[in-house]
């Protein structure tokens, strides 16, 4: 043993055992995880390459596939939360000098430029109004013009609310030789989504939202011709955690050590990937959009404004404009601290104007809508 | 909602609910956690802006200090396992074009090389042979000679269980303006390590080893010269996920949203750490130490060579040689198996030659070593 200093103690707390409050969380995000989820998270922890393990992260990856409608192989379970396995898209795809290009309708958007700057790309945007979506024509103009390696698009922008449509997209991205890079995160297991017919690339999503567990292991899912990009990198890929050639050899058959999964959350995601398979995705979706059109009508019957056109308007996240001389912030921190209720506030452009509010995997329920309205009609009267 | 069309079904698993089988996890990690810990990560999750969490993020930054005998404000647990941690002293410290002096004692080492290569380092190693660190005067003069921004040294060596002495080195890096990186990834919790005293810039470690969690939130801390240095960088850091300049505005007083922390695993890593208060970490590291050394002798009454000298012996991974003649992975399977005990094979030149047995966290008792030895016992007769 090496020679012992005495320890100082000045950081050293005296705690009592957590004691946290218990949320109905109905913001952007966590949602509220499946009572089973957690159990299944309490087993445990085995070897990050035990049988039993393997055998875990075989399932995880065929049911990450059916949710996301994809035959993709590389389909897999990113160690850290739906900001890293963005950070993997992008890693993994971008080569400095590629030319990518990115739709920017919120927040998310933004984010994806900054991370494809950090790695070299040339990136080229184009932008709504917060709440709005791109047509078909205006990224067709936009390829055109750009001529990207790389397009990158947010099909639920969670700072939002909007979902933007992708059918098209994928064939206009194979015309001039495009990868297409979807943005996940507040759709998956809750809108229709279907990578392979779509001709999407690359996707990520989150484990919190859709999926109705807690964050911290999140789907990432790459496409043939995405890897084939990857092989033919001149670079490694610039990140370790994240780099798919290595990881790809842990999910695969080589078994190869990489690094030490988040264990238990591996438990949790396959659990929830199960109970959703149970439900059926086709059935998880249809409870999302009843959910959300049950949540749009009890708004509008208080005078509330949807921020987003109907038709475009997400089920998994309502954006609701906060009524003129309200304080939204404080609203909703009242609402938090006294009703155990959670909403989420508005994100730059919509920063003080809109209530983000998030009925997602388990928290998709009717209960829960009346549970809101029936505070939120007390907070704005 | 989009238009649907109907979901294929050949990727949906039907699945029973999750059966994990419960393992003593006497490996180099992760380790069992303890009951107390896992019964906190089962906690329903609250936001990652909830009043609940961002105290709890307080007192984990608190303990962490106290753990590492640090006062370094900016010490945060990285929403990533422990090769995150790793990969953010990495990428906050370096910039393209630095000199940084890795010390290779084994396969920890030679990942600080690659991925400090890909953050663009001129990368300059030195190394010995496994199982060996190396002396004052040895990194004096590899330090005189490289003249380097960045000293990475491994302080426990998790592939051969050798202990790095770090006394002396702090003031060799002052004296020629270089920062001190250190992998404490074994060693924290378990092993005496004084971040402040030791004069250490960078640090990163993990949850489930010395700290007795699950895996997935892992300690990183970063001195005032090491945040010095990334403030006058020239370049972003090349690593949005890991970026320490938004994820101190996260944990620091701005509370700037960043990323979805992996609530859960911060409700268990204030756990562990809160019980590791508890007991104080001078009596864990007096604990690890005096099992260990019950292990030492144990393992040697049965006739095996211990793989590291003993001043050298980390406390928290022992090596072990195979006996000539054995199948030391067949062996380990079996144990695995039937036994339901999990130890580690060798890594790289140790392949095949040691078993790695981690007495670490809640793990490091002495009922564990007697059910090893007796487990161990019948395998090599």
């Amino acid at each position: 043993m090496t020679q012992t200093l005495p320890a100082k103690n000045n950081q050293k707390l005296q705690l009592s055992p957590l004691n946290i409050p218990n949320r109905l969380l109905l913001g952007p995000g966590p949602s509220n995880a499946h009572p089973d989820v957690l159990k299944a998270m309490n087993t445990a922890p085995v070897g990050h390459l035990d049988p039993a393990f393997l055998t875990l992260m075989d399932e995880i990856q065929s049911l990450l596939r059916y949710v996301w409608q994809t035959e993709n192989q590389l389909t897999i379970a990113v160690s850290g939360t739906g900001s890293a396995a963005m950070e993997a898209t992008i890693a993994n795809a971008v080569e400095p000098g590629d030319v990518v290009l990115v739709g920017v309708i919120g927040y998310f958007g933004n984010r994806l430029v900054d991370m494809a700057g950090r790695y070299g790309a040339d990136v080229r945007t184009i932008t709504k109004p917060w709440g709005q979506v791109f047509s078909l024509d205006e990224l067709k103009t936009a390829i055109e013009t750009h001529r990207p390696r790389i397009v990158a698009l947010v099909h639920a922008e969670t700072s939002t609310g909007a979902r933007q449509p992708l059918e098209g997209v994928g064939e206009l991205c194979r015309e001039h030789d495009s990868l297409l890079l979807v943005d996940s995160v507040t759709s998956m297991g809750g809108v229709p989504l279907y990578l392979d017919e779509w001709g999407v690339d690359l996707a990520y999503s989150c484990s919190q939202k859709g999926l109705g567990c807690p964050p911290g292991a999140s789907p990432f899912t790459m496409s043939p011709r995405a890897i084939e990009k990857l092989q033919n990198r001149q670079t490694k890929v610039a990140n370790w955690y994240l780099d798919m050639n290595l990881l790809s050899k842990y999910w695969g058959k080589e078994r190869t050590y990489h690094h030490t999964a988040p264990i238990n959350l591996y438990y949790a995601l396959r659990e929830s990937l199960r109970l959703l398979a149970e439900e059926g995705i086709e059935n998880s979706w249809e409870r999302h959009q009843n959910n959300a059109e049950y949540l749009w009508q009890g708004l509008e019957d208080l005078g509330m404004t949807l921020h987003v056109e109907k038709q475009y308007r997400l089920p998994t996240l309502t954006t609701v404009r906060i009524p003129e001389g309200l304080d939204g912030k404080a609203i909703a921190r009242e609402m938090l601290l006294e009703d155990n209720l959670e909403v989420g506030g508005g994100l730059g452009e919509l920063g003080g104007k809109v209530w983000r509010i998030g009925l997602m995997g388990y928290n998709s329920r009717k209960e829960n809508v009346d549970k809101l309205l029936e505070v939120l009609k007390k907070k704005i009267k």
